[in-house]
């Protein structure tokens, strides 16, 4: 089961990006499993990771590597995480860089390396230290759906965005690649995620586009509330296009720059959502009128991590009773539940505490029958605002994760 | 599904206490569905009840209620929660309680009303009040079984527990009953739970008692972290064993009352989780050696909410990566993964943060081929342990769940 994907109609190549996705056999025979990213000598790169306390070896490196230079390859594989490997584990990445570093007369800080996969099981080096040597024969500038669909593990379609936009007289290019549909709930990170530009950006600011973009995309979404220990998201700006993007020179520039970037971000975490494993329903949980940030965030991420709400939203049941438990208890001080309106679409569910004098089951059902469904909570003791994505509980995910491993 | 319980061979009367069950047809016909308790004058009434914002109309009238007075009714019905409902909620719940008061000789105030089933539903008072003169006409002191019966919802089977200690040379008899399979994540409180005792406590002590006895039993089991809007837990002393239990008259039996309390309320505990919805597995999670009781309980339930630590139990798949996965991001400061180490049953899992050298597929496969498991996460920082139970997410949760208020 899976909510279904609206593919861009065209994905652009990045200048100074070349991608290669190869067939390494690392957990399953006859599938793009391992994928080699070229990123052109002056660019710059910029990366964010999980925070789960158990990160995983590549994770290690990869943040290790990055504070150390700018990176000249990403060297990605599926159907293993190296994670939970201890020292092996630490060994086998390292060895896999220094591979790839000598075919690619670059050194071992330049490359950073990602696993995604099986965590606890140790990495077969042999298999992608033979991959590793043909895929970097086929690097190419045209290789975006193979490298998207080689990063993939329980996801059952790629993930692309892809944007143009002119900037300063002259066309600026954004193409990412994402994957991940379980153990999701992205924490300061993301699943593994690879976004290029070949717009020029000097790296703290391109840092800070990450970080705006990131917040509101990857880091609103859940579908488990399972945080990996693989997270990873990068982004690269090549400066090919040769349009500088900056605060001095080109202020509005760089506004447009960043909201196609943030547009970006979103659409491809939203894919995550649509792709999540035994998906059958899309599902915004905006929270407003809140008194911070972090008191919308508890709300949205306890009702939409909520098993009880994730059944009755598979089940298309308007069973707003769930939905007000769940908000009863994400912890907020002094709540006044007079206050509180809960709304499914444009319909209110629940206000002053109770069930709205509107409500009628017919809108209700109406409105749960949809495949993308919106609850909006409106807690009325403030100014912020948040949303958050999330997708339902079914029998499917269950099939899925108790099928996954054996 | 549900794990096998084991009843107690023999469910004691309480002196001073008298019970009656009858069907109303709240919500489905030929069901026991309202029950009645009647406690004898001079008795002790303590309870906690939910800390959800949304608590149901019964708990913020039980809530008053037991603060002006000790009670002498306890009126409780499923099929319907009266939360969500507003004032009319609270009018309908006082109404039975004054119905109740005038047959029953009593004051309102000395009546406790409870109500577990469907949220956000109109409380079916005409039903109620045509139940109550039937159950007062059959109260009786034997009737603990179609009690517990009584005040089931998704349970599959009654929960009672019955103690009997001797304390001064005379018999002293405890016994609970207690309800509650799905929206369990008791917080300071429990889901229904009514345990009386004809021992003679004073009040303050007796709420100590419970405030201790929750601590360790309801308050440490959860199905799917959800806190229900209607939690409640009553302890009761009617004094009529004519033995005393008090701290400077006999510490030594003080002790070993509180100590059978304890134990009655974890067995009590425990049977709701073993009959949790859809459960296949009845799950230990010990986390030893912890800095603090906050550390562990944080590593322990988010290990027991992981919905994919839960679905890889309820495929007996010995995913030690999943585990570890959660352990990582439990939001421990300054973990340190080298420490910890994770056991299945006396089997080595994880140590130094990798697959510890001892493991063996087989072994774990063993201990997960179990119905009864047991997940102990060393720390390896601390002096704390705290003890969690939990179930797995199979798909029968989904059905059950997907499948409630059709």
């Amino acid at each position: 089961m899976t909510v279904p994907i609206k593919n861009p109609s065209k994905v652009y190549p990045v200048k100074g990006i070349k991608l290669a996705a190869v067939k390494s056999n690392i957990r399953y025979a006859d599938r793009l499993d391992l994928v080699l990213v070229e990123i052109i000598q002056g660019s710059n790169v910029v990366g964010v990771f999980t925070q789960n306390a158990f990160s995983a070896a590549p994770v290690q490196i990869a943040k290790s590597h990055l504070e150390t230079t700018n990176s000249r390859f990403f060297l990605i594989n599926t159907g293993n995480a190296n994670a939970g490997t201890g020292e092996d584990g630490i060994v086998a990445a390292l060895l896999s860089c220094n591979t790839l570093a000598d075919i690619g007369n670059s050194k071992c800080e330049e490359i950073l390396p990602f696993s995604t996969g099986v965590i606890g099981e140790p990495l077969p080096l042999d298999k992608i230290l033979v991959g590793i040597p043909t895929a970097y024969s086929k690097l190419k500038e045209n290789d975006r759906v193979n490298a998207a669909t080689g990063i993939m593990t329980t996801d059952t379609v790629p993930k692309l965005v892809s944007k143009k936009l002119e900037l300063a007289g002259k066309k600026v290019t954004i193409t990412g690649i994402a994957k991940g549909s379980g153990m999701i709930k992205p924490n300061m990170a993301t699943m593994l995620a690879f976004v290029f530009t070949d717009a020029e950006i000097e790296r703290t600011l391109l840092e800070q586009l990450l970080s705006n973009a990131v917040k509101s995309s990857f880091n609103r979404i859940t579908v488990d509330g399972d945080t990996s220990t693989n997270d990873a998201c990068m982004l690269v700006a090549t400066g090919e296009s040769g349009v500088s993007v900056d605060k001095t020179h080109d202020a509005d520039g760089l506004k447009r720059f960043s909201s196609a970037l943030n547009e970006l971000f979103v659409d491809l975490a939203k894919a995550l959502i649509r792709d999540a494993e035994g998906a059958s329903k899309f599902v915004t949980i905006n929270v407003t009128e809140g008194a911070s940030e972090a008191e919308c965030l508890a709300v949205a991420y306890t009702v939409a991590e909520s098993p009880l709400v994730k059944t009755a939203l598979f089940a298309s049941d308007a069973n707003w009773g769930r939905i007000l438990a769940a908000v009863g208890r994400a912890g907020i001080d002094g709540f006044n539940l007079k206050k509180v309106r809960i709304f499914l679409g444009d319909t209110c569910l629940v206000s002053e505490g109770s069930l709205s004098a509107e409500y009628s089951e017919a809108a209700g059902q109406a409105e749960m029958n949809k495949v993308d469904i919106c609850i909006t909570i409106n807690l009325g003791r403030g100014s912020c605002n948040e949303t958050v994505w999330t997708s339902d509980l079914s029998h499917d995910y269950v099939r899925i994760n108790a099928e996954y491993r054996t």
